[in-house]
């Protein structure tokens, strides 16, 4: 099958509309009730990760093979590639290469967008430095409307590490655009006021929130500080806390998580939480992703 | 085609009864045989190796892609998949990213038994630190199978490292299973009272037994330590101590050989060498491996 | 389909008569015209790159997968693999795990062609240290053929860090072989008296010549002590001296290219280059050099 490509780039949430992401969630729904058929054999599309992500990675990895696709990897100790070369001639040069779709985790914010446009090939942004991540995204927002099937009124709180977050904000951007309200709890060294002027508390948290949407801590040294059992109690998920939460609401974390710190270890396998079903749904999301950006829909 | 996924787990070789041994080799048999159809496309295997080994893991690859299977490799520099994790979660986490089948290599004994209990995808045991090898005893046995079309009453020596060997053990019960007289060689700081309570010298093992398996030297250091031409004219196989070897016997090493110091540089290609049909037998005993977890059959 | 492998090894240009470079570009041409079948399914290949280089081996990988082949990448962190082994065994290993092609980087020159004496597998030469690249030569002979249908009188001039350079040496004989007059340029530190007795000038050499080949300053250190601009304006390609060059003349590198040294930054993508071109026709004549190899028709 002949497949005109189309030459579309997904670098921020910010760029899809409402109409945009619903349209996305349709052709999710659709690649999980139907044996996908790989047709995208004539497509190569390469995952060029200059920071490292296994996760995202393999995620990336799983959707492009389960469309067809060829898959580069790239990254890591591929530094002969980009070696006295900016980005923009390692595009370049895969570009050359045959490559009609790079997926792109670096550092710098801005940099894709300029990379972009001089290229041919569909780029999506898997995560700029401390800027956006919108495949992780659009996995949480997937995540909370194949429960709901609506964002309207939900009250959604984010909860954590916010001063680090690449999500947080994309998320309740696109959280707000889609209707619900948003909310923010996290201890007063990680709020950041450009994200929110009033911050709740995680005892109050639970009570209210339909989804709870708890961050990793990030920065390790961070965490070592703590006193481990010592931040779950004052600021994470005990059982204590998620016994008080509305039992139709939903435990979301982006992973990898560290039991018994954000959340309680025996709460990560139950039944409020969909930390496991948002990796299975992360595949699906990027599916629909890379199969809009073929049909030019993105 | 639609196959049904069946949850199998190869951790040990204490597993297989006789039957399924010879089982697998009935399937290897007709996977020599006939052209392999890459029947399993809708099948996600991962290799992951937390240890290095690139002999056993491209072997895997290998067997894999022919059955048809999509391969993730992981592990190396993959440190972030794990890092903060157990290896309970990788493994979950891979799983809900919709991988069928694990092939694990990592240092701690027990640890992929007590993994299997949550997860329902199919695990195989790729060599756990100085415990078990499954896939690696298969493949002598099955190399011996090939050559003599029973066990019964065979004499097989293992000689060599036998302390820090993991296959010695597993390799010395599935023999015995299966009917072989085994003995031991090696010198006295290699010798494991729990494995053997008598050791014979490799002079006289060369001129009883119909297989010799031969060991690597596994610890660098040690190796150093013997000037090497010494402990091959004390221990190892010689051109003459293998000329005094039955005309019909047969040579194994689990490679890679350290020509010169197990065995004689030139007896590694020589007839009754099967060391490198021990590499081309793994991968076919792999394929027979998988392929019976796909039927349900192990 | 049943194809029949046959055992050729691409280890020098030199071995290539003019008959046999000129049928590779025919293989290559219908290959850009047609729809590529990849009919090589049950063909593995390895990319065995013992030092480092991500833009060849990628190149390999999309050839080898554009072909259908199965693919096994090695090198790197794969040290395992070759630790307490000679290269011989490490691909005798490769062999006996069932792969058919064999694409190697090594640093030792005479070394793949010692191994290949005892391999039934093909091998190509990806570069052997200071010796040859074969591939990379015909890349570069393919971009100037299909720009000028012709070798004959064509006035080539190679500029740049001569005595460092892989394929200036190989370009030069295969050049000549194929009918055109080869020139050099370097600065004196750089000039190879082994290669030519007589060098020209940069300024002379772009009013002469039909194709520019500009070489990548390869020791990072040698480019810091330069000026960088200083290195431009006496020995590079800046825009006053492109525009002295003919019309119909073509500028070549290998790279990655230091974009502002041995080239100004803004001729990268300039009408005369065909930079980014021989990263496309690299593939492309690695796919005919491979269909030929699979013909036994090399």
């Amino acid at each position: 099958m002949m497949i005109t490509k189309s030459k579309q780039h997904l670098l921020s949430i910010k760029q899809l509309t409402n109409e945009k992401i619903h349209h996305l969630f349709e052709i999710a729904k659709r690649l999980e009730r139907e044996e996908t058929k790989p047709s995208y054999n004539d497509t190569f599309a390469t995952n060029l990760f200059l920071e490292p992500s296994t996760r995202t990675k393999t995620s990336f990895h799983i959707a492009e093979r389960k469309l067809g696709m060829e898959v580069l990897e790239l990254g890591g100790d591929d530094s002969s590639l980009t070696k006295g070369e900016s980005l923009y001639d390692t595009l370049k040069t895969i570009e050359a290469l045959g490559v009609d779709i790079a997926v792109v985790r670096q550092s710098e914010i801005g940099m894709l967008d300029h990379c972009s446009k001089g290229l041919d090939m569909s780029l999506i942004n898997a995560g700029d430095g401390c800027g956006e991540h919108p495949t992780q995204s659009l996995l949480d927002l997937y995540t909370i409307f194949e429960h709901f099937n609506t964002f309207q009124g939900l009250n959604i709180c984010i909860a954590g590490d916010l001063k680090h977050s690449r999500v947080a904000r994309s998320n309740a951007f696109a959280l707000r655009q889609l209707g619900a309200n948003v909310s923010f709890a996290s201890k007063e060294e990680w709020q950041d006021p450009t994200l929110a002027d009033r911050y709740i508390n995680i005892d109050d948290a639970v009570e209210q929130c339909d989804v709870l949407m708890l961050l990793r801590i990030q920065h390790e040294r961070h965490e070592e500080q703590e006193t481990t059992g010592s931040y779950l109690e004052q600021y994470g998920l005990t059982k204590e806390r998620e016994s008080r939460m509305a039992a139709h609401s939903l435990i979301l974390h982006p992973a990898p998580v560290n039991r018994g710190v954000e959340i309680d270890a025996d709460l990560v396998e139950s039944p409020k939480s969909r930390i496991f079903r948002q990796m299975t749904n992360g595949v699906t999301i990027r599916m629909a992703i890379m199969e809009a950006f073929m049909k030019g829909e993105l």
